[in-house]
């Protein structure tokens, strides 16, 4: 894997706040992670086919999918539609990942992933499986999955390109993604990371400052989780700066936050008064 | 433009329902003003490029947009990304517009529309006006349209695909695309729909047997409402069936959709009496 974190070219003028150094203590999500947990929460992508009628030309069009076992996407498309004929004439293709676009959002703010390929019809001695994987990705098709004109397309996966985020991209490669496990924290991120703040911010701040590198802080907000630790902002006189901690041991399901944190809280509660 | 209304190849023992014919008065929303009024209400794409890197494969990426004055896409796109790689190698590409996919939603019932072309960078003296189009469609772009490595591209349209839903679909032509308005009910259409059901359902019953020409109907649900008309769903002893009643003259502002609704209304009761 590539991994590319490149600077944006920002007008002298744009007035950037200097904030403080960031402190990251321990492992963090891979690209391939994230990428799997991206495709484990959102099940319709865009698919990008060529154009049969358009020569030369890319065309997109909307693809509800499941990830099979060998985590590719599989779809199900109707000969009615215009993709399934441009994949009957070259089968190159593409499916992107993102998350809904709400008109609130930055829709470059969040992480994206596009995988690149060629998609075949599926065999027959594998549309059982190929079924299932689709019908957990995407219910609705229980109501066309079985009409003559749809049938079940897989995505032979080539090349991998995730974006983070402003500035955070990288070519991920095909086996890390297919080796990857979606973090099973992401369920329940947002659930906890509200609980912290809203009735934890006291252990939060003594997290930062006892564990963190950041003696000086003043206010401390988690803004994620995943299985591997937490990330906080911790704002003190210089301004906010990332903490990242670790917890143990990753984690290998969303029950186990809970103990995970009530440990760092300990942990930051011994630090404070020793 | 081509209109074409298909039918899905649906297995003999489905059991679909049978319903009662539709009774469709007056004028509809063309694929065009379909097409328009959603890309009104949605500010974010996915932008489908050759990729420079894997020739001859399509990638899809996400592309927020605006539309100029000649309703054409205009992209803020950064050197660090690859579709601009792309762009730059190869210009023909399209933009995806779709509502956000939801979860709860079934992502092949809702309109999307799929603009085929050349994305070019704005010449100069285009810049002003296009910069404007962008930021009206995308205010988050304010962080970034000035930074050194974004540009702003448009795409000159070449052929539209249009997909209303299941079974509806068309090329709609360019001149037709640009010439279209956007429904100005769309952005008040849910709210008046909600409350002519809650508020008015006596009425509803009232337009779809005296003014439907479903005089068996014991029940009806308004289920759209756009400049031309309104669509009701009534249900009688066969089963339920789409009635579409026109308003006198085509709304052109949101505010009209009031009196166009109680003109009906009052009518359907004139009908009732007489």
């Amino acid at each position: 894997m590539t991994e590319e974190l490149r600077d944006h070219d920002v007008p002298a003028d744009a007035g950037a706040s200097p904030g403080v150094a960031p402190v990251v203590l321990g492992r963090e999500l891979s690209d391939a992670e994230l990428a799997r947990t991206l495709a484990a929460t959102v099940s319709t992508g865009v698919l990008s086919t060529m154009a049969v009628d358009h020569p030369g030309t890319p065309f997109g069009s909307v693809g509800p999918f499941g990830l099979d076992g060998s985590a590719r996407p599989v779809l199900c498309i109707s000969e009615l539609a215009e993709h399934t004929r441009n994949l009957r004439a070259d089968p190159r293709s593409s499916l992107l990942v993102a998350r809904p676009f709400t008109p609130d959002g930055d829709p470059l703010a969040g992480p994206r992933v596009t995988l690149l390929g060629r998609s075949e019809l599926v065999p027959d001695d594998d549309v059982a499986e190929a079924r299932e994987a689709h019908l957990a990705g995407n219910p609705h098709a229980a109501y066309y999955i079985d009409y003559g004109d749809f049938s079940l397309w897989r995505l032979e996966i080539e090349a991998i390109r995730f974006v983070g985020g402003y500035g955070r991209m990288s070519w991920v490669d095909v086996a890390g993604w297919r080796a990857a496990e979606p973090d099973p924290v992401a369920p329940i991120a947002t659930g906890a990371i509200d609980h912290l703040n809203a009735d934890h911010a006291e252990a939060c701040l003594l997290m930062a400052r006892h564990l963190g590198q950041r003696p000086d802080a003043t206010s401390a907000t988690v803004t994620a989780i995943d299985r591997y630790g937490l990330d906080l902002v911790a704002t003190g006189p210089d301004g906010p700066g990332r903490v990242r901690l670790p917890f143990d041991e990753p984690l290998t399901e969303a029950a186990a936050v809970r103990p995970a944190t009530v440990t760092l809280a300990r942990r930051a509660r011994q630090a404070a008064s020793a």
